[in-house]
């Protein structure tokens, strides 16, 4: 059977170029596969995503927000999650719940239990079969899209810095309640040793399947 | 203080007629108040109303939906509500929690408990201090709005009816769960009845604040 498998962490973890080169190894193995990503995914995702983005919601209470990530997430996953898993297709999504349970949960302070509830409705406790945590200290992830963008990382001011730890800690917990379906990798490593540790892992659960 | 008082009922039940003559009695007594609506009430919740209503989003799930009404709720509560209400204004507001129970809850079949969990999260256990339920036998209220409209009552199907009892249903469930909360109304009595009945039960709570 196809696998539910999600990419997680922080800002600058390197989710989405560990992405690339690993639906790199799909198309090389002729595994069929989706690449999705939350929020948005589908038509009225899309629509509950430009609210969540737009510039005019600026005074968007933080349950609001958690509740249309949720509204998303649930239609993401009947509308497009589930049928691709019925036909046996993997799908790979960059991230999913444990980031609601990080952001808004543990980091804006609404309890990750709190999140977590309102999510089981939104998936009838549908999680994913495995869970890539990308790794990274917030300071690292931070300084490298400061890089990419060339920005001096010293305007990162502290409470910035403070909420990118919190969201670290959140993932940190997550793993150590989800030992089995979250693993962490290095994602302080080079590109090519991420992608490598997140093939090793994934080629083991496929041969479990 | 000022209380926070909503409007419950089926289709034609004549919530919002009652409701015109209600704001008069405020006005001639010259208590502040505000008269509201969901879903929408906020220019995010107008925004998650469109989506709601757009035609092109016939695929929505129900647990989508029940999830964009709490989402819309919970910004109306914190945005418009609350601030009145700490302002001692009177808050009058067209549908709340108890349509989301009813309809998805119980018609849709979520079950009450079910979708009470994400309202809790939503709106913090904040209930409103007086709701009216409009008590009117679904077949009365269907037929009242198709004398409106012009159509003939029997071009109503009856998948459509058994839907309109089973939120009828979901309200009777909800006015025993809650007795001092919910106060039924005879809204099959002629409008000027159903407002003096109101204003009645209105006037005896105003007394006891």
């Amino acid at each position: 059977m196809a696998l539910f498998i999600t990419f997680e962490g922080g800002e600058g973890s390197g989710k989405s170029s560990a992405l690339k080169k690993i639906i790199a190894y799909f198309e090389e193995q002729n595994i069929p596969y989706i690449l999705t990503r939350e929020p948005g995914g589908t038509p009225i995702g899309e629509d509950i995503r430009n609210i969540l983005l737009s510039s005019q919601n600026k005074n968007m209470d933080i349950r609001t927000e958690a509740l249309l990530f949720a509204a998303s997430r649930r239609q993401h996953l009947k509308e497009k999650i589930w049928p691709a898993l019925e036909k046996n297709i993997y799908v790979l999504c960059d991230r999913y719940l444990d980031s609601s349970l990080a952001y808004q949960g543990n980091a804006r302070g609404l309890g990750i239990d709190e999140v977590l509830d309102v999510n089981r409705f939104a998936t009838e406790d549908s999680l994913p079969d495995l869970t890539f945590f990308f790794d990274i200290a917030p300071e690292k992830g931070l300084e490298r899209i400061a890089q990419n963008e060339s920005r001096e990382v010293n305007r990162l001011d502290k409470e910035a810095l403070d909420f990118h730890h919190k969201v670290y800690d959140g993932y940190v917990k997550l793993a150590k309640r989800y030992p089995k379906r979250i693993v962490r990798i290095d994602a302080s490593q080079d590109l090519e040793h991420v992608v490598q540790d997140c093939l090793k892992v994934l080629k083991e659960r496929m041969e479990q399947e």
